[in-house]
């Protein structure tokens, strides 16, 4: 009998990533390309539908049998109907787009559809950190701030899907206003272009010689890396901004501890994953300063392993999830 | 046969509430008597001893058959153990004590104890406004500010027992210090006491011919009470005090429904049901300002009703929900 895949997709802030996973996780295949720039969301869709078909011809040849497709995207999503709901960050247009269907037509396949995050938080729950604990959560930071939270085996989605949004939760009444409409949530401090800006916002009015070496004299060009880098080299401006950026996760996680007390939070996403080195240690701190400390005893505070793969693996985890198939026991 | 009744008991923060209440909720008998002042612990296990003394007689001269007792407290507790953990805001001497076991010693009678906002949240679900309700939280406000989180039908007490306690979930990370050791916690700005500090504070440094007048020109007299009767008549301090107390609960609002985006949260507790007229208002633009609209648009916002019955029928619903009874479906 041939190999089952599941075709995994994963719509990140900036990057689209694809590949075909087997149910026990194992990634047969994975590839990824940037995703175009908001306000192309026809063309984000075609590259969609373009790597689908590219997945399926190489699962054919592979003599893989594809058994459904899972996508994650960057926004809320309706799983019932397949309907990104909103909150897309990158891909404003796709906001009441029912693509779950829109796949299922195309190519005769079952489609499951969900949050970002929500489906990382899966893949930790299926093939990483997560496996065999019953009651976690997930702070993910990347592009946005996500998160996940799953409670006694069952993923938290709420009424309309918004479960797990630990990222827009406001840390500061009077602080930075986001995208979202609300203020003071943790995504306006430790998001990758948030953690940027913060930086850039402070070069406008000191000097910060590493800094502003790395970004070749333009603060325009900052990425949240060159702040890393620069905050291992001990400049002042970047570790003031990696600090805060620690203070509102911790906070984050503090919150969730607070309010859960769940077994487990996983610390995911391209930002966290990438300086960790420099994050964990502060976050454990502020953590500590902001949460019970007898509840947070009780939580084990992890970074996810598995990070060029977990999105698609993710996506992958999805499909099972939403086709029944619990994670086998850790 | 004779009719059950659950002796119920709640430990608040100044008062001890007890009565028996039967399991449609009907509540045959409701005391109340002040508790003892911080640093009196065995004066005040001496009271629950008598109180509870008092409802065994009552029930045998009414002909009602005691069941078990149902006991919510103002702190942190080893469910499955009866031991009150900490987080004991009046009576830090019961911390670490282990009450179940000592009252079913001493009275021969099963004993369910817990956190008194999850009894509180229990008594919703059974007999209040989360009748049929499948996931909820509820916010408190009173001496402290405690929660309780309800998801698939089961209370989320996470691992140590913490679940639930969205007043000590920080809102802003720079805010005022909460005797929880941690900073900014909802609790520093919409408790009754941390209210009335608010209030005496700027009654420092500013003029308030209301308020002063309220208190007899005593400001270390100010109660919440006053600061309601004083903002109600218009005094710009004590509407500062009300619109950063609801600010903060907003907040809490929000943060619970875009982390569960639950079908309801509960308002509940003293300060709630006393001043809703002032706070629900302006909680509920604070909470649109903080919340994901869409999110906010799937969760019903309502004040408990039953403020005076409330923490027995809560510590019945308890023992109801220990030992297995669900709440018939509303």
């Amino acid at each position: 009998m041939a190999q089952t895949v599941i075709l995994s997709l994963d719509m990140g802030g900036t990057t689209l990533s694809y590949g075909l996973v087997q149910p026990d996780g194992r990634v047969r295949l994975q590839r990824s390309i940037g995703t175009f720039a908001r306000g192309r969301g026809e063309a984000v869709l075609e590259q969609l539908l373009e790597v689908t078909r590219t997945l399926l011809d190489a699962a054919s040849r592979r003599r893989l049998r594809v058994s459904g497709i899972g996508i994650g995207v960057p926004g809320t999503v309706d799983v019932a109907r397949g309907r990104i709901r909103d909150n897309i960050q990158n891909v404003p247009e796709f906001e009441g787009l029912a693509l779950g269907p829109l796949l299922r037509r195309r190519f005769s396949l079952p489609v499951h559809l969900d949050n970002d995050v929500n489906a990382l938080t899966l893949g930790e729950f299926y093939f990483g950190r997560a496996r065999g604990v019953r009651n976690f959560a997930m702070l993910s930071a990347g592009t946005g701030v996500g998160g996940g939270i799953v409670i006694e085996g069952k993923l938290v989605r709420g009424r309309r899907g918004y479960g797990g949004e630990a990222g827009h939760t406001t840390v500061n009444l009077d602080g930075r206003p986001c995208f979202c409409g609300s203020i003071g949530c943790i995504k306006t401090y430790a998001s990758g272009p948030d953690i940027a800006a913060q930086a850039r916002e402070r070069l406008g009015t000191a000097q910060s010689g590493r800094l502003l070496e790395l970004c070749g004299g333009d603060p325009q060009r900052l990425t949240a890396q060159e702040v890393f880098v620069a905050a291992r080299a001990g400049d002042p401006i970047a570790l003031e901004v990696v600090e805060i950026a620690a203070r509102a996760l911790g906070a984050g996680v503090a919150n969730l501890v607070n309010l859960l007390n769940p077994e487990m939070i996983i610390l995911g996403g391209g930002v966290l994953v990438e300086a960790s080195d420099l994050l964990l240690p502060r976050i454990r701190r502020w953590a500590a300063s902001y949460a019970f400390a007898d509840a947070l005893r009780g939580t084990r505070l992890v970074v996810s392993r598995f990070i060029k793969r977990s999105s698609i693996r993710g996506a992958a985890a999805l499909f099972l999830y939403e086709t029944d198939r619990p994670p086998r026991s850790g």
